[in-house]
């Protein structure tokens, strides 16, 4: 007979993000029975997993509902016969993400750990890791959803979708909830009168039309934009504002991450300043991190602490038990994911990862129509685009030439002679988490 | 009854370049018989129509041949039943080709005069003026050809194609030509012997397979270029080599202005040096300009003097004369123009302009299909196309806004603040030229 | 002051099917406040309109609902800030239908009343009726709906696309939500739990997949009409069975029209047949159509009389309601309807009707991505699509050839020289109601 | 150290055609060095292959030249270290060819032998038989190419492109080249000065423009066809006239095989007459046949016998000696061929194949850029691909259904029930040739 409820397993179990989850878990057991959560790490994060799962289990405990939470460092055993399976791993840490952070901004580069010289970085890490679980997957639970949170997540969904064992994976970010929540704000309305219609690519995503209880309201925002209103940035990327015509003349809705592309050079500045000062994002997030764990050893605390909230990952749990929510439940509602283009935005290709407003079903995403992505867009989308696909080909070959490419095509680098300077130094920082590099040399 | 021979227009006929054209029509005569050619250009340029003039009056006289050369100012006399027209002007001179390259420096910008934050002004100078042209051809002469030299060809393609009154165009660089020259000198074969498979955009156009006698000898170019040889980049751009494993892994022949993008930072280092040292390009090429000038006003010259290789443009002529040919003789011979892409790169609109190897016939140019640019540079080439585009629209608009947006989104510049102060101090700059921007304030 | 609850307007307001419309409207009128319903008709149905529109008076009395309904002759006056404009008129009436349907059977060819040569002539009598009214929209309430439900629906949503003077048209058809209730029936559930992925183009549209409670039954379906069960075909096309081969790799399921396409003999044969026993299709429901008039006038009659259910026009009502319900609400359901393609389904032109499964919000229905059609049944979309585009031309145009190419490519006649026939036939017959055609003979 | 002049194996040596390619290899001697010729076939063709294999000889006797001709039954023998491998086999031989034509005449239907049913049973006789032979050259001669003229040769092509072990093949077919001289004959202009852009799929391909000396004639072509002039049909196909009004509107040159689709009924009444009368074409081809190998016998015969002509290959051994010359001597000129489409027309799959105007060089055919067929025939194009991509399949899987799938969808068919039958009776009746539909019943 089949269990009842279903079995989530998340990978990365030992992470500060992980009550968040939990919590999310809990508001949302009416309607997505969860039967079991399998918080799963490695040796290194065994501590913090223990701490992380024992808040789990109070939190559970005072909500007085039957979900069994396991801890466990045996990723095969945990997979079994799952039914969602999500990732918010970290390979090498938050000391590798200071080295992304850092090491491009000696040779006068921002790192940005997602779409730049860091992310290309993050992926080469992250990329065969994936891989691997999608392998497992297939043998121990082919018919679990893969929600993948682990950034560069839009690079990870290219590579899963052309490399990866399973086919059902979906590539989950919080900038388009923390968009809508945005627009929600400004027009002091609540969120679910929001829907904006998103395109375009992880972290580079566009809102091409928002709507409030169904009236475009896409000019107004942008006028709010101009006039410095009406942002809703995440903690972790400066809000240094538009220029009023620029934003005019773009027309729609950038993401936050756009800065790094449209304010390039304020941004490395601020990056470096900051760097000065406070060091990189990541050495920010690990003392975060150290005062997080502090206050989940507390065992009388069986709730959330609100202090997580300046961790950066607003809505990423509500945007997760949403999405399993309305796969689980077949709700048919609309939701911006990573997924499949398969000809939704013109110009990309089929077989790519894109990330679209979705209707989500029982059957997984299916990305709304969107044609043509204005003109003035469509190149850096594309620029990201390519520089994805090579990275992905780097870091599933380990090939150094490939990589160097990927380095030199970023729009955040542009150079071959400084991408290979980075790259060097980045290889050699990285070492023990690129073994797909270093093999071959033997 | 039809007269015999054909009536050749050039618009911009006093500049330093039309020796050469001369020369290519007089060592073409045979096949293509050039029965006149009128020289236009505009009162300021008078001086120089006389002297560059009677040069060429005293070649064909030299040559022996039957081709009447006539000088004018006036535009539309000389359209008037004209088969062929070229256009080789510059709207405000050198002088602001000096501007285009200066100012943006001052911000840490390379000027770039054709893809770069330089080539947005001089295609809103330019785009205005040839637009203004294909109306007097729409009416004079609807069945010539337009075969535009004049830069940004790309973009003043694309604004032909896209708003102008005709529909026969062609946009001609030596760029590709001087890349199959280069190739020819490297295999110490004939240029005829080579062929190249080029697709991209203007100043953005990239080698996708090198033939010589048929044999694909792609991989054997590519590792001379890794090499250090092989190469053969114009008078105007410094020839920085690239780093080995990066041309290794694009595996395809870049232009020599792909260097603005792929070694960004060395280009900007460079170009800053050169301001320092010997100013602008345009300084550079204005005192070249000089001296040429001096040359043509001696009597007793009757032939392209050999200094004028100098100047930068070789092979312009050729390119020019022989794509006049071939489409007089239905050659079908291939050749590389700009012309209307209409499926044959795929991701670039229909209606856009694309630089592409074409079978040159009497109906005009026929590209090659060339289906997907490898992954690594379709970022790049949308990137550039995105800008063109929104260029185009700046200069037919004269909106502010637009011409910010199309300054930001130029991968040279990536700023939105940045972009402003140069956007602001170019058009105050270049005031007289821009009747579109600023017309409105009144 | 905005007056409150919308203004529908109905074209055609005489048909027999107003009372299922007026039906509908009284069921959603807590969602959906009906303030005027509009019944417009011509100088020929004023007495079918008087009756009908008086049976609606007698219904929203019964049902104390506080709704205008208004009858006219005055198009241009009914229109004036109509929210919705629904058209359901027939030029010609069925006496033209008659003749759409038998003319082709004397030349051995199927009439098909929307895709075949009977539908190219109805396409030809309409196309200019309801371009007229778009114009009237335009001008009287350009913020408006058009929700065609004449047919040919797809055809007509074609030309108003390509040549209406608004933008906001929807075409329905009651062919989908039929084959939705056929699966809701087959197994045994409500309707609201069946979903199915509709693309395809009007009365050729194919359901790729089918979902029940979410999850993918469509190989049960297919396996079900392979044995002959769970189709629900319209009462107008005869329910001939399907070799169980060729569904079961065909693999999709199809709509009813489909077997003019895939049983072709088997149909002429029945249209044959049935001509000789019963008259043309057209003849049937013109005898239905006296006796619900007959009906209609008795002063006791304040519902819809369940002998409308014969008539053919099954959920037709529903869809419409429906439709305008989740516009007005914007509720973000989904719903097949005629829309623009904009890339929804691969190789269909951007700016060409599809029908689809869309979102359906304030701002209209956004086409779920389709990507490629099934490659089997790829070329006879592609054919329809082909014969629609001509057709559209023909209707706009006038011109004699342009409607023998039409007739010559369409699936069901494939001869220019039997086309021929069948089209001068049709021409004269319908002569009065193509002025298009004849106006230039003068 | 390499051998001089090439080596050419000729699959189905044996053929009546074979002198015509001995006669085109001879007349181009000087330019394309023949070594050797193999002419290959199986021990049925054995008795043919040496009456014509000894012709061949007698003709390079007489021709002076040091052409080797070598016969054989081991294919593999003759493939080792080939250039070009042409194939011109017939499973079954024209007795399999006679019953494609006739069985489906049976049930009303056109047999023809290469689009229709008949082609759908030639075609899965055929490909496992090509893909074979695609296995053979992978191992044994890898860098030679593939001239298939095999029928149906376009799905033939699809079939190598998809499921082939070598990529490099060519389809070859005479159509085009008959369309070319038509011109030429009509205009009184020699061939070399005719040039037609086509595209479509092997016979059903159009031309979209014709030009004579580069001049666009394609108006005055179809008023010349709209008169009844200037047709150059095969003998193979009635050439019954196109209603002047069609043509016109069609405005692009069909092709002879158009007729079965655009004159379906009057080919269908045609080939029943014709069957009564004369048998099938395929019986009339062996009486041809019969008389043509007793020609060949004749020790005293040295030379192609014109008698051949009326064999109907008109211009097989010019198109295929041309296509063979240009490759090997790069000659880069424009030749009509069934090659990889890869974008070249819009809509059709990238991998599928299409037959379309290439310029020819020593690494293969390069399709111009076709882009959108003209509206009117695109539909019909998807349809015959959508025939020929299902019957591939059909063909490499050896399903029933798929078979029927096949047939039901190819326009002169369109009944699943009709579809049924004819498949049966074929299938039973070429059960020795067709091991993949039979081997699954043991
Ligand atoms: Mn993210
Ligand atoms: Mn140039
Ligand atoms: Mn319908
Ligand atoms: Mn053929």
């Amino acid at each position: 007979m089949e269990k009842k409820g279903i079995k989530v397993v998340t990978i990365g179990g030992g992470s500060s993000y992980t009550p968040e989850l939990v919590e999310g878990f809990i508001k949302r057991y009416d309607s997505l029975p969860l039967r079991e959560l399998w918080l799963v790490d490695i040796e290194e994060g065994k501590e913090k997993l223990e701490i992380v799962g024992n808040l789990a289990k109070r939190m559970v405990e005072k909500a007085g509902l039957p979900i069994e939470i396991h801890l466990t460092l045996d990723r095969r055993e945990a997979l079994k016969g799952a039914d969602f399976v999500t990732t918010q791993l970290r390979v090498g840490l938050l000391k590798a993400r200071a080295l992304d952070e850092s090491i491009p901004l000696k040779y006068g580069v921002i790192g940005q750990e997602t779409n730049g010289p860091g992310g290309l970085f993050k992926g080469l890490r992250t990329i065969p890791v994936i891989l691997d679980i999608t392998k497992d997957m297939a043998e121990l639970c082919p018919d679990a959803w893969l929600i993948n949170f682990t950034n560069p997540a839009g690079m990870v969904t290219e590579a899963v979708l052309r490399y990866g064992h399973i086919k059902k994976v979906i590539g989950l970010c919080n900038v388009p909830i923390g968009m809508e929540m945005g627009v929600a704000k400004a027009f002091g309305v609540d969120h679910s009168r929001v829907r904006i219609d998103f395109a375009g690519l992880n972290h580079m995503v566009f809102g091409l039309n928002v709507y409030v209880d169904g009236e475009n309201v896409t000019k107004k925002c942008i006028d709010m934009l101009a006039n410095g209103e009406g942002g809703n940035d995440p903690k972790n990327i400066k809000s240094i504002a538009w220029e009023k015509e620029f934003i005019k003349a773009l027309g729609i809705l950038p993401c936050p991450y756009h800065r790094y592309y449209f304010k390039k050079s304020e941004m490395l500045e601020e990056e470096m300043e900051a760097l000065k000062k406070e060091g990189t994002r990541a050495e920010v997030v690990q003392r975060v991190e150290a005062e997080l764990f502090e206050l989940y050893k507390d065992p009388n605390l069986a709730v959330k602490p609100p202090q997580l909230e300046k961790r950066g990952g607003a809505y990423y749990s509500d945007a997760a038990v949403r999405l399993i929510d309305s796969i689980y439940n077949d709700r048919r509602d609309i939701q911006p994911v990573n997924t499949r283009n398969n000809g939704a935005i013109k110009g990309i290709p089929d077989d790519s990862a894109v990330e679209v407003s979705c209707v989500i079903t029982k059957d997984g995403p299916k990305p709304l129509n969107i044609g043509e992505l204005p003109v003035a867009v469509n190149g850096l989308v594309q620029s990201i685009k390519s520089f994805e696909r090579v990275a992905v080909e780097a870091a599933v070959t380990g090939d150094y030439n490939t990589a160097l490419l990927a380095m030199t095509i970023n729009p955040l680098v542009q150079s071959d002679t400084v991408g290979k300077k980075i790259l060097d130094e980045m290889l050699e920082a990285h070492k023990e988490y690129l073994p797909q590099f270093f093999k071959k040399e033997q």
